[in-house]
């Protein structure tokens, strides 16, 4: 059994040097992988674990440039421009595919695609006049949500309208880009799905992860609380999506969960920030499963591994010192500096078992302060 | 619980930039730590994760440049020459303590210490002539061990005397050196002792590992599986040493075991080879714990979180797409360049409990093929 497979990438390019692709990185050191990011910023955080080349994801210059280093290319977030991402696969593999990121990258596209494939979205309308706006808000009653269809994230480009008198106020804000408005739901939980697929169409699904946002951002992720019928209906939506792509890589799909049944809010065609607990209570993480998936390696088991709950960092990191002085958490920065609403880490609270799980995430929301005990007691 | 531990080292110095020095970096890079290494080799494998100073371990002046660049400094080997540890320690944090490093570079200063400590080490003699390696060998009896006092590693600078004719081949081989010679331990097992420090003299241990080594390089570990007298035993001795030095961050003791006691083979004081399985099946791993007691950060567990095996790959990779399809098997790659002997990578195998470990082991060792079956037997 010797002699390497010198047939499997060894060079990964990603398009972006955010957290996704340093977290990326550090699990793909060790797998063998060197890697090279392109990022409009010279200090993107991913830099210290490869070459960074500092670009616009719209020079196509840059990516030919970016291309001869690379033997395979994938991305860390979704917006990057389709002719940018063209370029590339045409001139090596790249993963997840192209048509994958472009559905996702403009809501109304991704939510007719989920009506096509049979799968449950809230009711929705395109809105590209404030008479368009009326006719919807009209239709589907209020509360609803007004929407970019591009470039959203983290609850950006969004306007939840509660009463007539927040229309003119958003559309004054929003009505420059195209737009969407959807039916607001009442959701009894948010949650979302993980699934990865290599080349050869083998498929895993990590657990259901049940997921606690504050003002559109994620805060805290919490897998395998779900029965497996809502996994086994879950990945069934998955299935379809992942075929329809003939996808390769993380696919993450956000879902609303309301009376039992499950409708998909969105789809990341990435690896996720909802996905971090597999860092340290899965098998395989999602990076380095989609590393496997997209360099053609077998893939790594998706079973949890051990109870596990991640708290995110947003715009200031906790005490290092006294959270790491708790028993069972697993501490994950990202080189970037502070500034409001930034992502700037995460830990994870890992246990042998649900109760001391609960005990040890209960104590670190305590010594946490502030509003974690709500959120904590809301998951 | 907001405000950062500023206080806390963030920019690491490691003198070395090896495997050990880029495991450091791989688990230190999230704890929110950056890191610098100093290595004679342009190329060496830490660089990847942090900046890499080229120059010889004895360059003074290097040392001061490097001095300027971080908060605290370590090694990832053991004969860094004193006089730079010295530089270094005279002008920030240095740590595990120049004392450690000294007396860990001299076979005999160590087995003297270990005495002085009524710490049990085999028999040994300093051998400075001809006349003293007879005298020596008259009094220790055949077998014995021919040691070069310093540089030694992985069986490098030994010969095994075992009859007369092996004396005078040896001493032309070795005789240019210091030399001691030590009595052959007849030992039923081989293992090693990891154990952490922190600033403030809080100690863990993590459990007793069992190695297997062949031609004088470890091929496997695994730990967990001596009785909790033979810990405890351990232990004590550990202690002595830790307190001692007044030690900070990880040292190892590599044992021989004969009818249930141990007796020191040799200390390092660093993370070591048979401590790597600690990324895949600790709680914290040696190269984080390492890392939180050099920077003052409280220590983690050092409990098992699951049981599991580590097989080391020297010279040649296996097939790494055949290795990862096996289950629990979680791969480590060093990226350096193939060459004989040559400690390229490891994989840890993992499990649920002791019966899937030795199954999943024996699978991964019947893969490998050549002579992995039989260590795995007599590990």
């Amino acid at each position: 059994m010797n002699g390497s497979d010198k047939a499997v990438p060894q060079r990964i390019g990603v398009l972006g040097g955010g957290q996704l692709a340093r977290m990326m990185a550090l699990a793909g050191l060790p797998l063998g992988f060197s890697f090279d990011f392109l990022d409009p910023a010279g200090d993107a955080c991913a830099g210290v674990a490869g070459a960074l080349t500092q670009a616009d994801f719209d020079d196509l210059t840059a990516m030919q440039g970016f291309a001869r280093h690379i033997d395979v290319a994938t991305f860390d977030f979704e917006n990057v421009p389709a002719s940018s991402a063209l370029e590339l696969a045409g001139q090596l593999p790249f993963y997840p595919p192209v048509k994958a990121l472009e559905s996702c990258q403009d809501r109304l596209v991704e939510k007719q695609l989920m009506r096509q494939l049979d799968i449950a979205v809230p009711p929705f309308h395109a809105v590209n006049s404030r008479t368009d706006l009326l006719a919807a808000v009209e239709e589907l009653g209020l509360p609803c949500v007004l929407k970019t269809r591009r470039l959203g994230y983290d609850g950006k480009g969004q306007a939840i309208l509660r009463q007539p008198e927040d229309l003119e106020r958003a559309w004054q804000r929003l009505g420059d880009a195209a737009l969407i408005v959807e039916a607001f739901v009442p959701f009894e939980a948010e949650c979302s799905l993980l699934a990865v697929r290599g080349q050869d169409g083998e498929t895993r699904y990590w657990p259901l992860v049940r997921n606690l946002h504050h003002d559109g951002v994620l805060m805290l992720s919490r897998p395998g609380t779900f029965a497996p019928a809502l996994q086994a209906s879950a990945e069934q939506l998955a299935q379809r999506l992942l075929q329809h792509f003939d996808y390769v890589g993380v696919m993450t799909i956000e879902f609303f969960l309301r009376e039992g049944q499950l409708s998909v809010n969105e789809i990341a065609p990435r690896v996720h920030n909802s996905g971090h607990w597999t860092l340290d209570g899965a098998e395989t993480s999602q990076f380095e499963n989609h590393l496997r998936a997209i360099s053609g390696l077998p893939l790594g088991s998706t079973a949890m591994s051990r109870p596990s709950l991640m708290f995110n960092w947003l715009g200031e990191l906790p005490d290092r010192a006294r959270v790491l002085a708790l028993p069972g958490v697993r501490w994950h920065e990202y080189g970037k500096a502070p500034r409001p609403g930034r992502k700037l880490g995460h830990a994870t609270v890992v246990a042998a078992d649900t109760a001391e799980l609960e005990q040890r995430a209960g104590e670190l929301a305590r010594q946490l302060g502030g509003a974690w005990d709500g959120w904590l007691s809301r998951l």
